[in-house]
């Protein structure tokens, strides 16, 4: 094709690398890469169920186009959902249903970010956040995380200085609760010191939360959303992690302007949310369905975690390291300085059999060669042993080659 | 909220008149406004049986994370539709399964448009993809056109205009069959030109085909897609009017490079189409669900068309001039000139209980001021003949009052 017909935003897309490496995959590859949940917690026979019911029940009306805001049973149940989990929402019109949270964040890209507008995340954050916000050509800050999350300390000092030297910030993008790709949770006083750093600067923060129903020990902690009393967190959550990823459906709570403008730049990019996935995820919460499977679900993945921790440990050869994620997909491991776990990777599936994600695109500032993430909800138990197993091989054989 | 924070491009945005119009809608209007199907079409038990069984026969892929692209078997079978319709694709690589034509629009906004960037359409021609793309900055060029489409001899002195003067284009929009707003079809001769203008000049055809499902005389002229040899015609389609709008499900047929450019771009705006929604359709397409509906469909929206069109010429005083679709879904609507069909809405739904979209959206250059949009598959046949009746009375006042 003609490359200059090309856009200048389409010259800056790049392919997300966890997508592009699921195509390399075939049977005998055990994938760590992807962040899919177990397919075995799906609930196939309430959702037979519901499919019927929905289309007797709701007729047309579950079939035709619908409000691009989402269907308004759905965006009250979810402010239902939102209480329950410690958040106010002023009603329905604080809500707004997407195609998945990647379709929210695409929105807040589109509203917000202009070229070489300042966004803050952490370093490393969500690798399809940068992908996305990337065609909008902003200047990501990554500020660097410990165990508490956020250094807000740091943040402090970099918000300082950007509004010293003139400049501002737009957005604070942040997934407080069992990061990804990190696993890391946010401290309760991290949470309370970025409302503070956040409404001393008049800045919005991006609350990125598919992962706090997946909290193994202790509670998780309270939502940002749910300490703002000033609404400037604009808090993001997903039907993906813990009812079914196929439906496509995502949610944002946030101010009723905010959502307006939202939902206007979604008008123009799908219109809206399928009609019946709505449906289906409504009746879902209505017959308690999410609430009875989450407890189950989150149990299994202690346990996948507690499997591939155990596997790393008995496995990986010294001077690797990796996180103790309290939630969450994913575990994040490092390697000795020097190895890229870039050129690793086409090894580790060809010669071994066994995939993840370099950590490097996950980065703002092209450090972290030397990370993976890992995912353990996938992968059976069999395939967490045999694959950490494959994976501690390709890493011993990089070591000795001095890679 | 902070207007300052939001970005240039949000303040392009503009709401859909439609969409808009769709709010003040209460119970005992009648709206000609939305392009919505007539929901008594859809094959709803068929649907509640697919449902269940393809939840048995897919089982948890049919709810798990899929494919950017779209599911293969999808997109193999849409390559048997196309072909059943005059196109030959090369393969499910030529494929992008999307959410909605919307969608589509957008990508290929997000893609091919930089900002002053020239960009041809059609002159009336359809709101959303004006709405969508305006967000990039194009400059749009409108195209006028008579009782067999855009006039493609004026094409070809824009275009002559437009390269002799160093410029280059960069798209032409086309709504060839059945065209939204204005009910017209590209003669095939037109067809023929438009695509050896694009040949000599290098450009890129958008064909965005939601109607030649419904020509009411005669046959639909082939599709762009169908007479293009050398690959430039990007076609898209939907399942919305044939099928059921409600599961958002649409696609693209383009050569595999441009595919790949529009399925990197949705990787960061849905990531893909909802999973359940492209089986119910896959599903829905090898049953031949959709083959039998469509006959029985055009048949109904013929007689609808008929019904507006005769209760117009008892109705509407003289001075009003109207379009004869040859199918579609929309009759488009000129006023004496002088009467502004925005003005006049506001009275026609609050004192006359009537609803349209006035015609100016649809224009890109700002005239179009005395015209307005009606779709008559929603309505029922007692609601469009009340309804136009209504309209005249509405017109018939502001005439007199001068308006």
């Amino acid at each position: 094709m003609r490359e200059d017909l090309l856009s200048r935003r389409a010259i800056r897309m790049k392919a997300n690398d966890i997508r592009e490496i699921l195509k390399w995959i075939s049977q005998d590859v055990i994938s760590f890469g992807g962040g899919l949940p177990d397919p075995s917690t799906f609930p196939r026979d309430e959702i037979k169920e519901i499919s019927r019911d929905v289309i007797e029940k709701y007729g047309d009306r579950a079939l035709q186009y619908s409000l691009t805001e989402g269907i308004v049973e759905l965006r009250e149940e979810l402010v239902r959902f939102a209480a329950r989990d410690g958040m106010s929402v002023d009603g329905p019109d604080s809500v707004l249903v997407t195609v998945g949270s990647q379709e929210a964040i695409e929105l807040i890209g589109r509203v917000f970010i202009d070229e070489g507008d300042i966004v803050i995340t952490e370093n490393p954050t969500y690798l399809a956040t940068l992908q996305s916000w990337s065609v909008y050509g902003p200047r990501i800050v990554g500020i660097p995380m410990d165990e508490e999350g956020m250094r807000t300390d740091i943040l402090e000092e970099k918000l300082r200085s950007i509004y010293s030297g003139g400049g501002k910030v737009k957005l604070v993008y942040t997934v407080p609760t069992a990061q990804n790709p990190t696993g890391i949770s946010m401290s309760v006083e991290r949470r309370k010191h970025l409302l503070e750093l956040a409404s001393r600067y008049d800045i919005y923060i991006i609350e990125d939360n598919p992962y706090s129903y997946y909290v193994f020990e202790g509670s998780a902690p309270p939502h940002l959303k749910a300490l703002d009393e000033e609404g400037r967190v604009i808090y993001l959550s997903t039907a993906s992690k813990i009812f079914v990823p196929g439906l496509r459906v995502g949610w944002v709570l946030a101010s009723g302007d905010v959502v307006r403008w939202l939902s206007l730049a979604k008008q123009a990019v799908s219109l809206h949310t399928s009609t019946l996935s709505q449906y289906l995820l409504l009746e879902a919460l209505r017959r308690g369905i999410i609430e009875r499977t989450v407890p189950r679900v989150r149990e299994l993945y202690r346990r996948k975690r507690d499997a591939m921790l155990s596997a790393l440990e008995r496995h990986m050869p010294s001077g690797v390291q990796w996180t103790k994620p309290i939630g969450g997909m994913f575990i994040w491991v490092t390697l000795p300085s020097g190895i890229d776990a870039r050129s690793l990777l086409k090894a580790a599936i060809v010669k071994y059999r066994v995939a993840y994600v370099p950590g490097a695109a996950f980065h703002v500032d092209g450090t972290g060669q030397n990370t993976m993430r890992l995912n353990f909800t996938y992968p059976s138990f069999e395939e967490i042993e045999i694959g950490v197993n494959r994976l501690s091989l390709a890493v011993r054989e990089a070591l000795e080659a001095g890679l």
